[in-house]
């Protein structure tokens, strides 16, 4: 179950389709090997990046069942959802799946700190005893949530042990909260998105690991896993290899489909398709990240990776 | 079914709720019955202030099937929704239980003409043959459709046959839309929302008549039987007698509570219930409703009504 | 000089150009002489509704001096800015021409609740001993002060004295804001805006007054006169004979137009005209306001006014 | 003179300060020198990194008047102004003072496609003769401007010569600009923002040169020179040294402290003081900064820079 230990490589998994916008449930299976192939300690499933916005009711459920059965570990599912009747029958059927925990991101419109407080406190209160995440993404959501609010809510409600951040900037979030468990307050999970532009830095600032879908998923295992073993140095040169691909991915509106075009690439899954209205790559945007990752793999290899 | 001539009064139909959040259909029963006799010519449901977000998929569908079970009029409903297959899936339902159409607004986040154009070219493909509403209000999506975007996606979309209007200020855009239709652009119906606050500087304009959810719909029948006589003076009595009410309704975020409180005491629905995270209405404000229902009352009085 | 017990009617200034848009002086000075002789407390200038962010700092400064040598009654001067010293400049010479007080909209772009306050206490510390009103006006600033954050402005800082209350919907802020003060909070002033469209429901929660500009600035003195001496009833009457125009104004993006249309109809400027990028009338907005005029003057004469 | 063929690096200027917040004359004098030094074509002043909102009127006209009278390079002057009168009054200023030219944003709340090229209408109207930069940045602007309404703002404008370009995500925008001059439009200069982050991509996609503030100046002359020697792979090599820096800076909100910290570390400007209500750098933030310097120096000397 998910709980405030929870660490690692939560990678935030695509949701493959046909050409014709169909889900490609094939490609589902060969994608969940290749993540915890490529080190992933968890998934996260039906993210904004899983497109989980486009799927039906019907078809959310669909994920979360192939996914669960067939992966060999833990499963977050996204549950955000405009309303408290959609977000609880998809939670109830993601932990009868066997998922370990739901995240929840705030709707876009909440504003003061209160309404933002309440918004959890209700989102807590309809989940039950169902653990979540609050992922907290301005940039997509709209809603700036202070390190204090963070706080509250951490406070007010016991079922809310994981922090996606991807505030941005946020390395002083970090400080903040991990300066407040240090004082007492009840330490949860931090886990970092934002396509881990600034994972080095939020792992030295205090996070317990990477959560966010970058297109060479392996990159978060392999700063961690020297990170971890204390070799700083090395991480920094393995982050920095990644780092123009990073970057590029990070154009906003685009990073699923310059993801998804390097999965395919790679064979992780058998087409790089967005479902409409989702925006495809032009032959430019397509061969700039052949480039990025040719000077990529000659610099991993360098590093002897 | 829904087309270019579809005109009259459409009542926006709240979504009943029983004290616990649970559907109340027996008040959906009695609601589609007073909104009849009150002189709708038609329903709109599952729009933002039938709390459409609040539903699970499967509630939607229990929703658009009592109702269209029970109502002797036409029946419109709202299926806006953060990808094509819930629109899709929603809109087969509704439109195989006998809806007239079905109603889109654009989702949050489209700023440029041609994202928004784009937008609705991708509503049509997704829809098909199903006639469609187009919903245009900033106020609540954030998302400006000039009347020059509103023609183009009426000149691209055959399917498009009616605007809900509501962009505030709006009125020069249904003068901008009449001219161009007295030009030879295709003319489609123009219901307008925003409580009724311009009704009847609407109509002046050209609309075609009314889609919103006034707390006592049968103001909109009652200006526009006096309009479409051609006594305008009278219309404009009516209207000013319910200006202060229209007036209180319009507070953003509270417009829903006041309308399911008034229809509650007019013993329309069981219970003003909404759906958290829904506002309820202060005891203060229910008074302040109370003194604005009774001048209301004896105003109309004055007018024989 | 501006503090706590400052009531009654603050008329927002409009800013009289030429039809070229050179400042008008000749209409400052008898739209000056109008408003107090319709019955104004005090004036407020160079608010979003003077047009203050389309002047020159040094025209701002000569505006300022004409009113404040004209005006027989107490003058605040809006000094919102990007930055503190323009700010500062402009409060320093409107505090040197004899001005009672400055307003303070915060910027557009602060979200979270300390960064308000924070904004405020550096507000408060570039004013010094200036007194100064907050504006709270979140459909054009976008930011949202909720009731919690401008007590703590008030408790921190001493030179703001009043709170300009335009939040929508408001109401119930007001009512947090004197439960407050009844607890042994510092009561301040606080004088409404929104064109007066909760006029009267504003002061039976507790304001103490109206500051804002709508085109017939004798209804905020009428409807106060007759609340004051406790006819609330024939408060209402005159309310309800101004509120179709009330509600006309409230066009967002075009109510300084309207005004300034009906104050150059009724001579107390010489011309209509906005500044660039300002929107003009059409032809057909301007009858409908002609109409709702003369509707006006017939039931206002049936008030005996 | 400022026209469509000005091209290479134009640096973004800060706006030194002492610790008390003035103007530091000595230090702008020191920094003008040592942009020219590290390879600057032009300075462009007064920007929003150049924290010009925080600067009374006259201080900006003292700003412009230091800086081009000791500058040996061009200078572009941000102009960008709530109102066309501050804005002219600035730009007849800077002109007279022996600026090359100006640059206007859009102010916030601009939609549609015809509100912005409204604003460029009367823009170019209020400038005259005056030649402008088009600053297309929707991060802080919020106003999304797509290539068909820049192509029509070039169209109509002919002072219009220039685009800052620091749409994201914006190549495909620079392709579609260039390819429409291909195609007979008229062919306007772009330079490239955004702290350099797609410097490479944007040059190879048909811009002009940079026009941005990144802390370590050299790198946009380095970069550039290495590209138009047609050396593309050393061009890479030296923008993926400087990119975990680059990186770290595009940090919204924190990146003119980043840059001003940088500088000040160089000995470039005396103290890396933001006006308020700028945020300062943590410990925790330099302490980063110094490890990416670090290491940033140690790649280049690897590089031979």
């Amino acid at each position: 179950m998910l709980d405030e230990t929870t660490n690692g490589v939560f990678t935030i998994a695509a949701t493959p389709f046909l050409p014709d916008g169909a889900l490609d449930f094939d490609s589902i299976d060969r994608m969940i090997d290749a993540y915890v192939e490529k080190g992933a300690n968890g998934l996260t499933i039906l993210g904004m990046m899983g497109e989980a916005g486009k799927l039906s009711a019907a078809e959310s459920v669909s994920v979360v069942r192939r996914v669960t059965s067939r992966c060999t570990v833990p499963v977050i599912v996204g549950v955000s959802a405009a309303g408290f009747s959609a977000m609880t029958a998809l939670s109830n059927e993601a932990m009868d799946a066997g998922a370990m925990g739901v995240m929840v991101a705030p709707p876009m419109g909440l504003r003061t700190d209160a309404q933002i407080i309440s918004y959890f406190h209700n989102t807590a209160d309809a989940l039950g005893s169902i653990p979540f995440v609050l992922q907290d993404f301005p940039l997509a959501t709209g809603v700036q949530i202070s390190a204090s609010v963070a706080l509250k809510i951490v406070e007010d409600c016991p079922t809310c042990v994981m922090l996606k951040h991807e505030d941005w900037p946020g390395l002083e979030k970090i400080t903040e909260l991990r300066k407040a468990s240090d004082a007492g307050s009840r330490r949860i999970s931090i886990l970092c998105g934002n396509g881990g532009m600034y994972l080095l830095e939020e792992m030295l600032r205090g996070a317990d690991g990477a959560m966010t879908g970058f297109g060479y998923p392996e990159m978060m295992r392999q700063v961690l896993t020297a990170f971890l073993a204390g070799d700083i140095e090395r991480a920094r040169d393995i982050f920095d290899a990644y780092m123009p691909m990073i970057r590029y991915e990070a154009q906003p509106g685009m990073g699923l489909a310059i993801r998804k075009y390097s999965l395919a690439q790679q064979g992780v899954i058998a087409h790089p398709t967005l479902r409409k209205p989702g925006a495809g790559l032009s032959a430019l945007a397509r061969a700039e990240i052949d480039v990025l990752a040719a000077r990529q793999r000659q610099r991993l290899s360098e590093l002897g990776l």
